[in-house]
Protein backbone atom coordinates (compact mmCIF):
# COMPACT_ATOMS: atom_id res chain seq x y z
CA UNK A 1 0.00 0.00 0.00
CA UNK A 2 1.19 3.25 -1.10
CA UNK A 3 2.88 5.19 2.25
CA UNK A 4 1.55 8.12 1.67
CA UNK A 5 -1.75 7.21 1.20
CA UNK A 6 -0.99 5.10 4.52
CA UNK A 7 -0.14 7.82 6.31
CA UNK A 8 -2.98 10.32 5.40
CA UNK A 9 -5.75 7.23 6.16
CA UNK A 10 -3.35 7.03 10.00
CA UNK A 11 -3.44 10.55 10.46
CA UNK A 12 -7.19 11.27 9.56
CA UNK A 13 -7.92 8.37 11.76
CA UNK A 14 -6.78 10.07 14.74
CA UNK A 15 -10.29 12.57 14.66
CA UNK A 16 -12.49 11.20 16.99
CA UNK A 17 -15.23 9.13 15.42
CA UNK A 18 -13.13 8.35 12.44
CA UNK A 19 -12.47 4.80 11.99
CA UNK A 20 -10.06 3.50 9.19
CA UNK A 21 -12.29 2.61 7.05
CA UNK A 22 -14.06 6.50 7.28
CA UNK A 23 -10.51 7.53 7.23
CA UNK A 24 -9.55 5.85 3.88
CA UNK A 25 -13.51 7.24 2.05
CA UNK A 26 -12.15 10.70 3.25
CA UNK A 27 -8.43 10.20 1.83
CA UNK A 28 -10.22 8.72 -1.60
CA UNK A 29 -12.62 12.42 -1.38
CA UNK A 30 -9.16 14.57 -1.42
CA UNK A 31 -8.05 12.70 -4.79
CA UNK A 32 -11.48 13.81 -6.07
CA UNK A 33 -10.82 17.26 -4.82
CA UNK A 34 -8.74 20.00 -6.48
CA UNK A 35 -5.09 20.36 -5.71
CA UNK A 36 -5.57 23.91 -4.24
CA UNK A 37 -8.97 23.00 -2.13
CA UNK A 38 -6.96 20.52 -0.07
CA UNK A 39 -3.90 23.06 0.26
CA UNK A 40 -6.59 25.42 1.32
CA UNK A 41 -8.42 23.08 3.93
CA UNK A 42 -5.22 21.53 5.46
CA UNK A 43 -4.10 25.08 5.58
CA UNK A 44 -6.67 26.40 7.13
CA UNK A 45 -7.33 23.94 9.68
CA UNK A 46 -3.29 24.04 10.55
CA UNK A 47 -3.49 27.93 11.23
CA UNK A 48 -6.43 27.68 13.23
CA UNK A 49 -4.43 25.48 15.64
CA UNK A 50 -1.55 27.04 15.50
CA UNK A 51 -2.95 30.72 15.42
CA UNK A 52 -6.65 30.60 17.75
CA UNK A 53 -6.47 31.96 21.07
CA UNK A 54 -8.76 32.31 24.52
CA UNK A 55 -10.41 35.78 24.61
CA UNK A 56 -8.58 36.94 27.62
CA UNK A 57 -11.83 38.20 29.24
CA UNK A 58 -14.21 35.57 28.77
CA UNK A 59 -11.89 32.32 27.15
CA UNK A 60 -14.10 32.23 24.24
CA UNK A 61 -12.14 31.35 21.14
CA UNK A 62 -10.68 33.94 19.39
CA UNK A 63 -8.29 35.69 16.85
CA UNK A 64 -7.47 38.80 19.06
CA UNK A 65 -7.10 39.08 22.71
CA UNK A 66 -10.08 39.49 23.27
CA UNK A 67 -13.04 38.34 21.26
CA UNK A 68 -15.49 39.95 19.00
CA UNK A 69 -18.36 39.95 21.77
CA UNK A 70 -16.18 41.35 24.54
CA UNK A 71 -15.48 44.14 22.00
CA UNK A 72 -18.11 44.84 20.80
CA UNK A 73 -19.84 48.10 22.72
CA UNK A 74 -23.02 47.15 21.87
CA UNK A 75 -22.74 44.31 24.27
CA UNK A 76 -24.53 44.90 27.71
CA UNK A 77 -21.82 44.45 30.04
CA UNK A 78 -23.68 44.09 32.94
CA UNK A 79 -25.42 40.68 32.43
CA UNK A 80 -22.91 37.27 31.95
CA UNK A 81 -23.95 34.45 30.45
CA UNK A 82 -21.67 31.07 31.76
CA UNK A 83 -21.72 28.03 29.57
CA UNK A 84 -19.09 25.11 29.48
CA UNK A 85 -17.82 25.54 26.17
CA UNK A 86 -17.59 27.46 22.88
CA UNK A 87 -20.28 25.24 21.21
CA UNK A 88 -22.95 26.17 24.01
CA UNK A 89 -21.42 29.85 23.60
CA UNK A 90 -22.64 29.49 19.71
CA UNK A 91 -25.92 28.02 20.04
CA UNK A 92 -26.97 30.87 21.79
CA UNK A 93 -25.10 33.73 19.76
CA UNK A 94 -27.36 32.02 16.80
CA UNK A 95 -30.60 32.41 18.44
CA UNK A 96 -29.77 36.40 18.22
CA UNK A 97 -31.61 37.27 21.49
CA UNK A 98 -28.70 37.38 24.00
CA UNK A 99 -26.78 41.04 24.25
CA UNK A 100 -24.77 40.38 27.35
CA UNK A 101 -21.17 38.90 27.62
CA UNK A 102 -20.06 35.39 28.03
CA UNK A 103 -17.98 33.14 30.09
CA UNK A 104 -16.68 30.22 29.17
CA UNK A 105 -15.86 27.46 31.68
CA UNK A 106 -13.69 25.23 29.83
CA UNK A 107 -15.64 22.30 30.88
CA UNK A 108 -17.76 20.90 33.77
CA UNK A 109 -16.04 19.54 37.18
CA UNK A 110 -15.59 16.01 36.42
CA UNK A 111 -13.89 14.39 39.45
CA UNK A 112 -14.30 10.38 37.49
CA UNK A 113 -12.04 12.53 34.78
CA UNK A 114 -9.82 14.19 37.28
CA UNK A 115 -11.32 17.87 36.18
CA UNK A 116 -11.53 20.08 39.39
CA UNK A 117 -13.11 23.57 39.83
CA UNK A 118 -9.51 24.70 39.42
CA UNK A 119 -9.29 23.18 36.10
CA UNK A 120 -12.22 25.42 34.68
CA UNK A 121 -11.80 29.38 34.37
CA UNK A 122 -13.64 30.09 37.66
CA UNK A 123 -11.81 31.70 39.82
CA UNK A 124 -11.71 34.63 36.53
CA UNK A 125 -15.58 34.63 36.45
CA UNK A 126 -15.34 35.20 40.47
CA UNK A 127 -12.79 38.00 39.78
CA UNK A 128 -15.10 39.66 37.07
CA UNK A 129 -17.88 39.90 39.55
CA UNK A 130 -15.91 40.99 42.06
CA UNK A 131 -14.87 43.97 40.01
CA UNK A 132 -18.35 45.05 40.28
CA UNK A 133 -19.82 46.00 37.10
CA UNK A 134 -21.47 42.48 36.98
CA UNK A 135 -25.21 42.56 37.92
CA UNK A 136 -26.49 39.70 36.26
CA UNK A 137 -25.44 35.80 35.73
CA UNK A 138 -27.06 33.18 33.47
CA UNK A 139 -25.77 29.98 34.15
CA UNK A 140 -26.36 27.84 31.34
CA UNK A 141 -25.63 24.77 32.02
CA UNK A 142 -26.21 20.88 31.18
CA UNK A 143 -28.25 19.21 33.54
CA UNK A 144 -25.56 16.32 33.54
CA UNK A 145 -24.95 15.28 37.30
CA UNK A 146 -21.27 16.92 36.84
CA UNK A 147 -22.98 20.25 35.50
CA UNK A 148 -25.12 20.28 38.61
CA UNK A 149 -21.82 19.57 40.80
CA UNK A 150 -20.51 23.21 38.97
CA UNK A 151 -23.53 24.96 39.27
CA UNK A 152 -23.61 23.93 43.13
CA UNK A 153 -20.23 24.96 43.19
CA UNK A 154 -20.44 28.40 41.00
CA UNK A 155 -23.81 29.44 42.92
CA UNK A 156 -21.87 28.96 46.28
CA UNK A 157 -18.77 31.14 45.76
CA UNK A 158 -21.60 33.55 44.05
CA UNK A 159 -22.87 33.57 47.58
CA UNK A 160 -20.08 36.22 48.58
CA UNK A 161 -21.42 38.57 45.93
CA UNK A 162 -25.22 39.19 47.29
CA UNK A 163 -26.23 41.94 45.02
CA UNK A 164 -25.57 39.67 41.51
CA UNK A 165 -28.65 38.16 40.59
CA UNK A 166 -27.96 34.53 39.69
CA UNK A 167 -30.48 32.22 37.62
CA UNK A 168 -30.49 29.57 35.44
CA UNK A 169 -31.92 28.82 32.23
CA UNK A 170 -35.28 27.34 31.83
CA UNK A 171 -35.68 23.94 32.27
CA UNK A 172 -38.69 22.10 30.24
CA UNK A 173 -40.01 20.77 27.31
CA UNK A 174 -38.63 21.56 23.91
CA UNK A 175 -40.71 23.19 21.05
CA UNK A 176 -41.19 20.56 19.15
CA UNK A 177 -40.46 17.79 21.39
CA UNK A 178 -43.52 15.20 21.49
CA UNK A 179 -44.39 14.52 25.26
CA UNK A 180 -44.56 10.57 24.92
CA UNK A 181 -40.57 10.91 24.27
CA UNK A 182 -39.43 13.45 26.73
CA UNK A 183 -37.83 11.99 30.18
CA UNK A 184 -39.50 11.68 33.37
CA UNK A 185 -37.12 14.35 34.93
CA UNK A 186 -37.72 16.55 32.51
CA UNK A 187 -41.66 16.36 32.52
CA UNK A 188 -41.64 16.81 36.29
CA UNK A 189 -39.39 19.72 35.96
CA UNK A 190 -41.45 20.85 33.48
CA UNK A 191 -44.91 20.15 35.25
CA UNK A 192 -43.64 21.63 38.59
CA UNK A 193 -42.72 25.27 37.06
CA UNK A 194 -45.97 25.41 34.97
CA UNK A 195 -46.97 28.78 34.31
CA UNK A 196 -50.51 30.99 33.77
CA UNK A 197 -51.62 30.65 30.56
CA UNK A 198 -51.41 34.70 29.46
CA UNK A 199 -53.82 36.64 27.41
CA UNK B 1 -16.98 33.81 16.10
CA UNK B 2 -13.67 33.72 15.48
CA UNK B 3 -12.66 33.69 11.54
CA UNK B 4 -9.82 30.89 12.59
CA UNK B 5 -12.56 28.41 14.10
CA UNK B 6 -14.99 29.58 11.03
CA UNK B 7 -12.69 28.53 8.31
CA UNK B 8 -11.84 25.37 9.82
CA UNK B 9 -15.27 24.55 10.59
CA UNK B 10 -16.34 25.72 6.82
CA UNK B 11 -13.09 23.28 5.85
CA UNK B 12 -13.92 20.66 7.66
CA UNK B 13 -17.46 20.48 6.48
CA UNK B 14 -16.65 19.62 3.19
CA UNK B 15 -15.10 16.68 3.39
CA UNK B 16 -18.49 13.60 2.99
CA UNK B 17 -20.31 12.55 5.57
CA UNK B 18 -19.23 16.02 7.78
CA UNK B 19 -22.33 18.59 9.01
CA UNK B 20 -21.36 22.07 10.35
CA UNK B 21 -21.83 20.09 13.84
CA UNK B 22 -19.29 17.48 13.43
CA UNK B 23 -16.81 19.76 11.34
CA UNK B 24 -17.27 22.00 15.18
CA UNK B 25 -16.83 19.02 17.37
CA UNK B 26 -13.36 18.11 14.98
CA UNK B 27 -12.03 21.77 14.96
CA UNK B 28 -12.57 22.05 19.13
CA UNK B 29 -10.98 18.24 19.25
CA UNK B 30 -7.60 20.03 17.20
CA UNK B 31 -7.11 21.72 20.54
CA UNK B 32 -6.99 19.31 22.85
CA UNK B 33 -3.99 17.83 20.07
CA UNK B 34 -0.79 18.67 20.49
CA UNK B 35 0.03 21.49 18.11
CA UNK B 36 2.86 19.25 16.53
CA UNK B 37 0.22 16.52 16.09
CA UNK B 38 -1.86 18.58 13.90
CA UNK B 39 0.97 19.55 11.94
CA UNK B 40 1.97 16.41 11.55
CA UNK B 41 -1.91 15.39 10.29
CA UNK B 42 -2.35 18.30 7.70
CA UNK B 43 0.52 18.22 6.26
CA UNK B 44 0.56 14.45 5.50
CA UNK B 45 -2.82 14.99 4.38
CA UNK B 46 -1.75 17.65 1.64
CA UNK B 47 1.08 15.60 1.08
CA UNK B 48 -0.50 12.70 0.09
CA UNK B 49 -3.06 15.00 -2.08
CA UNK B 50 0.11 16.74 -3.60
CA UNK B 51 2.47 13.43 -4.16
CA UNK B 52 0.30 10.24 -4.52
CA UNK B 53 0.58 8.81 -8.24
CA UNK B 54 -1.45 6.46 -10.06
CA UNK B 55 0.65 3.11 -10.72
CA UNK B 56 1.26 3.44 -14.81
CA UNK B 57 0.66 -0.71 -14.70
CA UNK B 58 -2.26 -1.14 -13.17
CA UNK B 59 -3.50 2.28 -11.46
CA UNK B 60 -3.51 1.03 -8.19
CA UNK B 61 -2.40 4.72 -6.03
CA UNK B 62 1.55 4.66 -5.76
CA UNK B 63 4.30 6.75 -4.28
CA UNK B 64 6.52 6.08 -7.25
CA UNK B 65 5.68 5.33 -11.16
CA UNK B 66 4.94 1.65 -10.37
CA UNK B 67 2.84 0.40 -7.09
CA UNK B 68 4.93 -2.11 -4.68
CA UNK B 69 2.19 -4.87 -5.55
CA UNK B 70 3.27 -4.44 -9.57
CA UNK B 71 6.97 -4.02 -8.70
CA UNK B 72 7.23 -7.16 -6.53
CA UNK B 73 9.03 -10.08 -8.62
CA UNK B 74 7.30 -12.61 -6.37
CA UNK B 75 3.35 -11.72 -7.69
CA UNK B 76 1.98 -13.79 -10.56
CA UNK B 77 1.87 -11.76 -13.54
CA UNK B 78 -0.44 -14.13 -15.49
CA UNK B 79 -3.49 -13.51 -13.31
CA UNK B 80 -5.27 -10.19 -13.04
CA UNK B 81 -7.90 -9.44 -10.47
CA UNK B 82 -9.55 -6.34 -11.89
CA UNK B 83 -11.76 -4.22 -8.97
CA UNK B 84 -13.46 -1.05 -8.96
CA UNK B 85 -11.60 1.25 -6.69
CA UNK B 86 -8.21 1.07 -4.61
CA UNK B 87 -10.74 0.26 -1.25
CA UNK B 88 -10.86 -3.07 -3.23
CA UNK B 89 -7.83 -4.08 -3.87
CA UNK B 90 -6.61 -3.35 0.24
CA UNK B 91 -9.72 -5.28 1.31
CA UNK B 92 -8.29 -8.11 -1.21
CA UNK B 93 -4.69 -7.71 -0.03
CA UNK B 94 -5.27 -8.02 3.45
CA UNK B 95 -6.86 -11.71 3.04
CA UNK B 96 -2.98 -12.53 1.91
CA UNK B 97 -4.41 -14.79 -0.31
CA UNK B 98 -4.00 -13.64 -3.48
CA UNK B 99 -0.51 -13.24 -5.17
CA UNK B 100 -1.56 -12.36 -8.92
CA UNK B 101 -1.87 -8.85 -9.97
CA UNK B 102 -4.36 -6.12 -9.74
CA UNK B 103 -6.11 -3.96 -12.19
CA UNK B 104 -7.85 -0.82 -10.73
CA UNK B 105 -10.90 0.22 -12.84
CA UNK B 106 -11.45 3.56 -10.95
CA UNK B 107 -15.33 3.02 -11.01
CA UNK B 108 -17.99 1.38 -12.79
CA UNK B 109 -20.08 2.39 -16.04
CA UNK B 110 -22.65 4.28 -14.69
CA UNK B 111 -24.94 6.48 -17.82
CA UNK B 112 -26.57 7.88 -14.42
CA UNK B 113 -23.52 9.69 -13.37
CA UNK B 114 -22.31 9.91 -16.83
CA UNK B 115 -19.26 7.31 -16.52
CA UNK B 116 -18.71 5.81 -19.59
CA UNK B 117 -16.15 2.93 -20.44
CA UNK B 118 -13.69 5.38 -21.80
CA UNK B 119 -13.82 7.35 -18.36
CA UNK B 120 -12.38 3.91 -16.59
CA UNK B 121 -9.74 1.88 -17.33
CA UNK B 122 -10.46 -0.45 -19.14
CA UNK B 123 -8.43 0.34 -22.35
CA UNK B 124 -5.86 -0.05 -20.23
CA UNK B 125 -6.79 -3.91 -18.92
CA UNK B 126 -7.53 -4.90 -22.43
CA UNK B 127 -4.18 -3.55 -23.82
CA UNK B 128 -2.15 -5.74 -20.50
CA UNK B 129 -4.37 -8.40 -21.66
CA UNK B 130 -3.39 -8.14 -25.26
CA UNK B 131 0.58 -8.41 -24.14
CA UNK B 132 0.07 -12.15 -24.07
CA UNK B 133 1.28 -12.54 -20.50
CA UNK B 134 -2.06 -13.09 -18.96
CA UNK B 135 -3.43 -16.16 -18.52
CA UNK B 136 -6.56 -14.96 -15.66
CA UNK B 137 -8.74 -12.22 -15.64
CA UNK B 138 -10.75 -12.46 -12.00
CA UNK B 139 -13.22 -9.86 -12.28
CA UNK B 140 -13.85 -8.93 -8.70
CA UNK B 141 -16.71 -6.35 -8.94
CA UNK B 142 -19.42 -5.30 -7.44
CA UNK B 143 -23.34 -6.63 -7.76
CA UNK B 144 -24.81 -3.02 -8.62
CA UNK B 145 -26.27 -2.73 -11.79
CA UNK B 146 -23.66 -0.79 -12.45
CA UNK B 147 -21.22 -2.98 -11.79
CA UNK B 148 -23.48 -5.83 -13.55
CA UNK B 149 -22.91 -3.62 -16.70
CA UNK B 150 -19.31 -3.07 -16.51
CA UNK B 151 -18.84 -6.89 -15.95
CA UNK B 152 -21.07 -7.39 -19.04
CA UNK B 153 -18.81 -4.55 -20.78
CA UNK B 154 -15.52 -6.14 -19.97
CA UNK B 155 -16.52 -9.52 -20.64
CA UNK B 156 -17.33 -8.55 -24.11
CA UNK B 157 -13.85 -6.77 -24.94
CA UNK B 158 -12.61 -9.99 -23.67
CA UNK B 159 -13.81 -12.22 -25.90
CA UNK B 160 -11.14 -11.32 -28.54
CA UNK B 161 -8.77 -13.24 -26.31
CA UNK B 162 -10.42 -16.79 -26.25
CA UNK B 163 -6.97 -18.34 -24.46
CA UNK B 164 -7.88 -15.88 -21.23
CA UNK B 165 -9.58 -17.62 -18.91
CA UNK B 166 -12.28 -14.88 -17.24
CA UNK B 167 -13.81 -15.34 -13.80
CA UNK B 168 -15.75 -13.60 -11.41
CA UNK B 169 -15.07 -13.94 -7.66
CA UNK B 170 -18.12 -16.52 -5.86
CA UNK B 171 -20.93 -15.46 -4.38
CA UNK B 172 -22.80 -16.61 -1.22
CA UNK B 173 -23.89 -16.25 2.38
CA UNK B 174 -20.99 -14.79 3.98
CA UNK B 175 -19.41 -16.42 6.92
CA UNK B 176 -20.94 -15.35 10.23
CA UNK B 177 -24.03 -13.74 8.14
CA UNK B 178 -27.10 -14.80 9.71
CA UNK B 179 -29.47 -16.39 6.86
CA UNK B 180 -32.44 -14.55 8.34
CA UNK B 181 -31.03 -11.07 7.35
CA UNK B 182 -29.43 -12.02 3.97
CA UNK B 183 -31.58 -11.03 0.91
CA UNK B 184 -33.19 -13.59 -1.02
CA UNK B 185 -31.13 -12.89 -4.62
CA UNK B 186 -27.85 -13.69 -2.25
CA UNK B 187 -29.78 -16.67 -1.03
CA UNK B 188 -30.95 -17.60 -4.32
CA UNK B 189 -27.26 -17.90 -5.74
CA UNK B 190 -26.16 -19.46 -2.96
CA UNK B 191 -28.69 -22.26 -3.21
CA UNK B 192 -28.05 -22.48 -6.84
CA UNK B 193 -23.98 -22.52 -6.75
CA UNK B 194 -24.58 -25.22 -3.40
CA UNK B 195 -21.30 -27.35 -3.28
CA UNK B 196 -21.09 -31.51 -2.37
CA UNK B 197 -20.11 -32.05 1.48
CA UNK B 198 -16.52 -32.82 1.04
CA UNK B 199 -15.08 -35.40 4.04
Amino acid sequence: MSKLLQDAVAEFAKLPGVGRRTALRLSMHLLKMDAEAVEQMTSAIARFRREVRHCEECNNLSDEARCPICQNPERDRSTICVVEQVGDLMSIENTRQYRGLYHVLGGVISPMQGVGPSDLKIDMLIEKVAAGEVREVILAISTSIEGETTLFYIMNRLKAYPDVRVSTIARGIGFGDELEYVDELTITHALLNRRPVEG
